[in-house]
């Protein structure tokens, strides 16, 4: 099976579950009727959008185990898409971003809100709406998880991987805004561990955990899917430096060159500031970490970057991870079908153009 | 026994788990050990400045129900306080509060940091790493309540309530935002339902909820212990205002006139809105919510509060939120130790300076 035809049937079901869930908590807003009203309409929007791959990991991850999808797993599922939906918003704050998946960004939606609505300064209104919006979401994700009614063991063990894993994210966040702003220098090996944090262990490793915690699987494999789920997520996160840069906007819905503009110090951008010529990397210099970037600006970096064969040396890297994905998915002890999900996974982070 | 006595003494308890808590905590965040180390050891310095009053609450409805305080209740008063801490931070962030308890307000003290360390826009920096910290601080919180080990009806009840109102108090702040900066009028109902909602519940009745619920006791009492949570809230954000106003800034540690900087529509405002004479209400309107009033400006608010005795009128609603506690807490099936505390408190809300 593709993950493409296994990620849209769980995906019907973790909205289905979201939006009782966010009927049901509607109702019991009542006292606060205005802004629950609101709330709850643009996270079920802003969810909903997405691909829910987060989601369908968790219930992939309990199907492996050998047991069908409980409302346990499509539970955790929606409370893993919640807190990303949180973990965007406070991002498109932190990177002054205007726009997501092709919609303005929810603080932006507020401050457009606050213009029509003349109140002053309307930015700093649309960033804290942003701020409380973030944290509703993740207390609505921990009140999905409290509900969370199978045995005691691995419900608590959920939780508890649940919560810790997105305390890691929140510092590998913080590193990586640091980074982004300080003049200091930062290793390629450094950069790999923040991608760990940042993306690959939380997207991946917990969910496929989550799901196998949830169905009852034997520990001594989910170290094993956690590390499959750690290369996975790599090759995601790498991918998306590649999309970020030479992506077409219109399918992946982010802004070209974002990236530049925050002076990320991605891969690609280490990689190039050590092969160019002194003078490339004065130009660099003069472009990395500037928000008024022009389009010839970013055609430039695009330039170097094909000139010294950057992309070929991040594909190598992305290539060894995938090998070990697939020797990986080999042992592990699960059906066939779950294994070609995993494959084709695999295939899609490795080629997908959004 | 004094409530003094008694939160001092829990205090203690608290600090000591958290302590150990985080401790641990800074061992597992050793893949991120920058930025573990540093968000464990001020996330322990902002949390131990603190009262812990809603920690301590959380031990004294346990108590009530007869049994003495345990573990869970223990961590469940430390999770508590861990999101008050979050809350607190990501409001400074929306409050441009630039102090928090006599310290640099946390994003502060990273806006700070990067000054030293040549960051550019110093300020976007702390706004970024405070949302971040906030949420790691929420995430921990909810990790402490995943170790929750006692009969499971009453955790998953615990972790449920807990979540739930802090959900409402995300929306509370919402509005509260859009009340202080939209030129809108708001009845005096309106504020004291979010008062409600942004204070009272998750202050008073939460915690000594999620003690009674701990301890197991008889869920017909839960709601009158609740509604003498809120009503003890009341008096305590009433009170707030009051010492935003009228305060002694070293004896607060808030800086004062904060509130008619944001344009806070407080009850005080409210009030005086309607007595004052069409002059002072165009007075009043070139004042309240400009971020540069002078000292000169806060005085004469507090001249034409005085005159009309607002404070007077706040004090009546008070003295009947006060009757209605000290009804509740005759009628309540608990020791009159606990009761005492109880008045205490009650006592201390009504005449505090600080």
């Amino acid at each position: 099976m593709t993950y493409e035809t296994y990620f849209n049937r769980t995906r019907a079901r973790l909205l289905n579950f979201l939006e009782e869930f966010l009927a049901r908590k509607r109702g019991e807003m009542s006292g606060i009727k205005t802004w629950g009203d609101d709330v709850i309409r643009r996270l079920a929007e802003f969810t909903s959008r997405g691909k829910l791959i987060r989601g369908g990991l968790v219930c992939l991850g309990q199907e492996m185990t050998g047991s069908r999808i409980s409302g346990d797993t499509v539970r955790a599922g929606v409370a893993m898409e919640l807190v990303q939906s949180a973990l965007l918003i406070h991002d498109d704050i932190m990177d002054k971003d205007p726009q997501r998946r092709g919609f303005p960004s929810l603080h932006r939606q507020y401050a457009l809100l606050a213009e029509m609505d003349r109140i002053s300064d309307a930015s700093h209104f649309g960033i804290s709406m942003g701020i409380c919006f973030g944290e509703i979401a993740i207390f609505l994700a921990f009140e999905a998880l409290a509900g969370l009614s199978g045995p005691r063991q691995r419900t608590a063990a959920a939780q508890e991987a649940f919560a810790s894993e997105f305390g890691l994210v929140g510092l590998a966040q913080m590193h990586d805004i640091h980074s982004g702003s300080s003049p200091r220098p930062i290793s390629l090996q450094q950069v790999m561990d923040l991608y760990r944090f940042k993306t690959a262990r939380y997207s991946f490793s917990l969910p496929l955990s989550l799901g196998w915690i949830l169905g009852g699987g034997r520990p001594s494999v989910r170290e094993r899917l956690e590390l499959c789920g750690e290369d996975l997520g790599m090759i995601f996160q790498l991918k998306d430096d590649e999309l970020g840069l030479f992506g077409d906007e219109n399918v992946t819905g982010k802004s070209v060159g974002s990236d530049i503009r925050q002076g990320k110090k991605t891969p690609i951008y280490l990689h190039l500031l050590e092969r160019a010529t002194p003078q490339e990397q004065k130009a660099l210099g003069a472009i990395f970490g500037r928000q008024d970037i022009s389009r010839k600006d970013i055609l430039a970096v695009r330039d170097l970057v094909s000139r010294y064969g950057i992309l070929e040396d991040i594909r190598k890297t992305m290539d060894r991870y995938g090998r070990r994905v697939k020797n990986v998915v080999r042992s592990l002890p699960i059906s066939d079908r779950h294994k070609s999900v995993l494959d084709s996974l695999l295939v899609f982070s490795l080629t997908r153009t959004k």
